[in-house]
């Protein structure tokens, strides 16, 4: 199994925020968000196993800032780190002015997707490679978020999540 | 400003899985899951504060089993902890097998919401005191996490994070 | 095959309206409210039931209160009677008012659901026991609907329909 | 005010039944063909009245004939009478069957809508004239209707509702 | 395998625009009349074949005219000419003045359908029989409209386009 | 104004096929299709002008392929001539096989819109400098495509037309 890049299962949806997808207030509505970061992680996490996947967790999501009914936004998904069956996507979202064209950054979240086969049972994924500086950040901090996922779930005991306790004694 | 009780911000939605809700295998679409929960949670945070709200983070969601095509699922959404102005949501999930009755847990689910006046400032809301056991349990780890969101955010130092620090040094 | 009492059926499914479920003058569409309710009712009758349900009739629903944009609407949906594979639904509707947090009524309606097979024949539903003075009062009244729904279809002889009749003799 | 036709407020909705639009066995859901009809009484009522209409009740609709996902459905519907302020609307829905053309009722329905100014109250109606056989049973029947809501919702003593109570006499 | 006319498929959706289905102008969302008219069309060219029927192509569509929420908009689509497997259907959309009751001409729509099997072959259609003028007038451009497709797609030499050829000779 | 390149326009939607988005054979539904086109396009106009922009026509769209549910579905959109105040999109539509990654080509289509200010009057919008072979291939073709329109709208003689003209006299 041939190991890959973020660039491989780079996912880009670009589309504009309608009044149907708006809160009481004329922001976004933010579950219209979550559903639409899933299918862009969806997307990547399945550019990256061509694997049926199938969301395991939502382990971060910001919301920084304000979405404005009429805006353009952009979610760009990339696989940030692979384990054995499991994939961490990481988004990063940004909207745009109309009248400037200048994008600012409004989001980020990350998501964790297994890939499974016609059974459900979890198969194994090609390993990543980390090319750009963001990109090796964030993949060495993939594996303390897994070790906090496993903490916090009682599945691994703290004093094992090396690179978490690492953290916490410097 | 009066203190009150996870009872108080409870709120239930209990629904059905219709077809256009679903993923091409036939299960609930995770974007979907994710867009009620932040329904439920949207207005547990207003009951308790009685302010308009908006999603601040959501902190983990865990898809631990596949919700198939005519379930019916149960989002129950109380707050755990409030700080400042901000809420911690914390949601569980059921679905339950129509032939027994029987209810089974499917996800657990932590989001975050801040209260703010018609301007979009932050407001102050009312303190939290949980009263069951499970709640207890929450309301503590509601600290953990926050701390931990603070970290990871790169807005507080490690050996700050007293509570979070513990849990690694037992 | 076991009573039942409404308190066994009882559903609850608390949401807000968000911009895609007004009507032009920005208040909840009508039709929107009664495929919620539709939701809300078929699983209470499946609770009862243990079985498929289809609906198969909207006797009454009245629409009393606007329901602006942004209310919380709570529909609490309880079987009121059941005969031998149909129920009755009886839901009552109520919004919330976001600073006081007083609940008002909006609504009552009242829906008929029928039991059926994978074949899609009816079958038999478990029978229902009215517990407190509002359950016993809509379980009488059951009755005389669904009288007045043979009537009106012209399956029974208004002569017939004693419990009708009583109504319009006193 | 002119007196108008039911032919004047006609309307008619033929749409298909796509995927999203039916419940877990595959049928129509329920609570979509409530939603269209709402759509297309309003608008007969609309055009009856010229007025902004807001939907005050539905009266009964029963579900004869399961509709199965890919149906063409045909909604049409008109004003069967108008009182003071307020119009019944009544509705047939068809089904067609794709290989031989042959349509088949699957339900009637029958709504009631009031005509309102800019402020919300009620205003003035023209009156209907029936002018087919099957339109004016539907006018006559519309009052014993008017009377038994009156009835039932303790507005009108049933000595009161000479029509209603007269087929109970008979 | 009979002729029929266009009359035969006529097809109706008559419905309002509500907020979920505007822009963030508050006009009709283009996609969304886009697709009540994919939905027309395809009812008309099932009703001309009785086949299933899918998409071929959009010819044209002008949207000369914004439709603001809360319109009623009529879309009525026809065959205007059938060809061997494929069938171009006509459309003319219309709003109406809630006030006045005047309807005015919003757009004008073809849309081309093929007929398939079950396995999605195409299968031959009944030839159209165009009645009044305006009709008659549809037919004969729907030739010319044919060979314009056929030759911007590569698929026959200008030189044999006889029916467009001839409008840029005269 | 400042002239752009296709490039500075290029709009992308990577985005799957949900159940809720398919017909009743299992496909995508066109109009669903039509309505993310209308989405793809307006994001590339509007960023081609920096104004508001609204649907003016739609040109031709071609369904070459059937897209079925679960269908990985990239729409590439990009300014492929200005006018005046128009401006044409010209779309690619690609479709991803899961298991080889391979991307194959199921459409193409061609939308216009215009450039308005605040008041829906039309304003200038910049000039197009195509870049590519492809790119220049179509901003020829674009003029022959206007002409068109306008020829078939009977507002240009055919003899004026002289692009298109020289289309059938070679």
């Amino acid at each position: 199994m041939e190991a890959k890049t973020p660039k491989d299962s780079r996912t880009i949806i670009t589309d504009i925020v309608l009044p149907s997808e708006t809160n009481p207030i004329g922001n976004m509505f933010g579950g219209e968000l979550l559903a639409r970061m899933d299918r862009a992680a969806s997307i990547a996490a399945r550019r990256h196993s061509r694997r049926i996947v199938v969301t395991a967790s939502v382990n971060h999501v910001a919301f920084n800032k304000m979405i404005p009914l009429g805006s353009v936004v952009t979610v760009e998904a990339k696989i940030s780190r692979s384990f054995n069956s499991s994939m961490e996507v990481y988004m990063d979202v940004w909207i745009e002015d109309r009248e400037s064209g200048l994008r600012s950054k409004a989001n980020e979240a990350i998501y964790t997707f297994v890939a499974v086969d016609e059974m459900g049972s979890p198969v194994k994924v090609p390993e990543l490679i980390p090319e750009t500086e963001l990109e090796k950040e964030r993949f060495i901090a993939a594996l303390r978020r897994k070790q906090l996922s496993l903490v916090l779930a009682g599945k691994m005991k703290p004093a094992d999540a090396t690179e978490l306790k690492a953290l916490f004694e410097s």
